[in-house]
């Protein structure tokens, strides 16, 4: 986000992720009707509440992603009470979100396990990422041998799924916590909610305050996004590669090298 | 509930209302095999840790129904952040939960608006039981009017409904608990949930410790159950008029008087 009103009751809360007046950095109506477009500019004029310290030590390229997919599964660990050390988290889907997921929780000190319908990601999850467990959702006994094990589960899966039998692994008072957006609607039992008194929640992005937060935590802890950096011109690749989910886990368009080696006038902003 | 295995996670936290190994004061199977027949009986053993202190002053019969009704009430709102003074809550369904949930809202300071089906139950709402507002679900007008002001809701309604526009009522990071049990499952929109970190969860009695808090509390305030006081011979009865909604709001069965005078031998204990 790059703008939001500054006199709601969440913006003076200091929330102003949830105002309703939010221009997002990219891809938005501005005040003045134009376009914002973010990143992929080689200029960028922004509000002073809305800008992050990028703390020194972080290179550019692994930290970018930190600012979005960092803070949408840091907020809600915060948030949620699922960032102490020793409580067992689930992570669903082992993507953009989902990796930098699992990378939080061990820096928490929590123990995390992977849930994935990919068999042939139980190495990097584990050997790479350092998760401490994987269980491929579609394998009941495995899903079975997880149950009711789990404080919180951060589900980053946009694909449309039962919500029961991810509830099962949640402990008493255990939350599952939305971050994907399945086109859809979930279908939820509410005696899967009621009994054991479960909390299912959704999580947007985070506050100012919370992202610089994040910054901070990441780099007193090393962590970092996986990225491809790509220059502008392989963009139209990257988006089909990005479709077929054949990047590990972002890519990162080094715009400060390129662009200007690019004609500005002739190359369409992507819309991604 | 009466016993549960005092030695699980969730019983050595004091949630003894999550133990796996829970036996419900009635209808549910004691360790010796026989059947737990809770105030349907004229005499009841039950181990010390579940047996709850009743405050000097509290009529008995408007007390008793809080055991139930009001725990299952108070519990979230104390678990989830919804007992401040100034806060506005809404309660989906007036019957047995939902009147217990005006008088402890009002009780704890906070706003207070009823939403229900039935545009009769109005003038009961807001001047017996002191609801600030009342708003027909039905009337998509009354219900756009009180859209993103609340920042939680207590749904005690079991029949199954639309989500959707119970969670447009709702602040930014604001919590929807559910009481009832619908049958079919409920259809979520996820975005409903990550657009403004809503939450969604369910809620089951609570512990021995916060239902002993809520009488004391219930004591303090003079807050009592509305109920109908019948006797052991009006039970079938009962039952019928239970079903048609036809009760305010809740049937308590005087036992000590009645059930000596009936044949124990010969009247078969009701089901509930």
């Amino acid at each position: 986000m790059v703008n939001t009103c500054q006199s709601c009751e969440s913006c003076e809360e200091g929330h102003e992720n949830h105002c309703s007046k939010i221009i997002f950095a990219y891809n938005s109506h501005d005040r003045d009707g134009t376009i914002t477009y973010g990143g992929y500019s080689d200029m960028v004029v922004v509000n002073e509440r809305f800008v992050i310290r990028f703390p020194d030590g972080v290179p550019l390229d692994k930290g970018a992603p930190l600012l979005c997919a960092g803070i949408t599964v840091y907020n809600p660990m915060k948030y949620h009470g699922l960032d102490e050390p020793g409580k067992h988290i689930g992570v669903v889907g082992l993507g953009g979100l989902g990796h930098v997921a699992v990378k939080f929780a061990k820096a928490f000190g929590m123990r995390v396990t992977v849930i994935s319908t990919s068999p042939e990601k139980r190495e990097e999850a584990m050997e790479t990422l350092g998760a401490d467990a994987f269980v491929v959702s579609s394998d009941a006994n495995q899903m079975k041998a997880v149950k009711g094990t789990m404080h919180g589960i951060l589900n980053t899966a946009s694909a449309s799924m039962s919500m029961y039998a991810y509830l099962a692994l949640l402990k008493p008072q255990g939350k599952m916590i939305l971050l994907g957006l399945p086109e859809k609607p979930l279908q939820i039992s509410a005696f899967s909610l009621v009994t054991g008194g479960k909390t299912l929640a959704g999580s947007c992005m985070g506050s100012i305050r919370d992202t610089q937060e994040m910054m901070d935590f990441a780099a007193k802890h090393g962590l970092v996004a996986d990225v491809e950096l790509i220059g502008t011109e392989e963009v139209n690749e990257a988006m089909e590669r990005l479709a077929k989910g054949e990047v590990r886990y972002r890519f990162v368009i080094d715009v400060g090298n390129t662009l200007s080696a690019a004609s500005l006038a002739s190359s369409p902003v992507p819309a991604l």
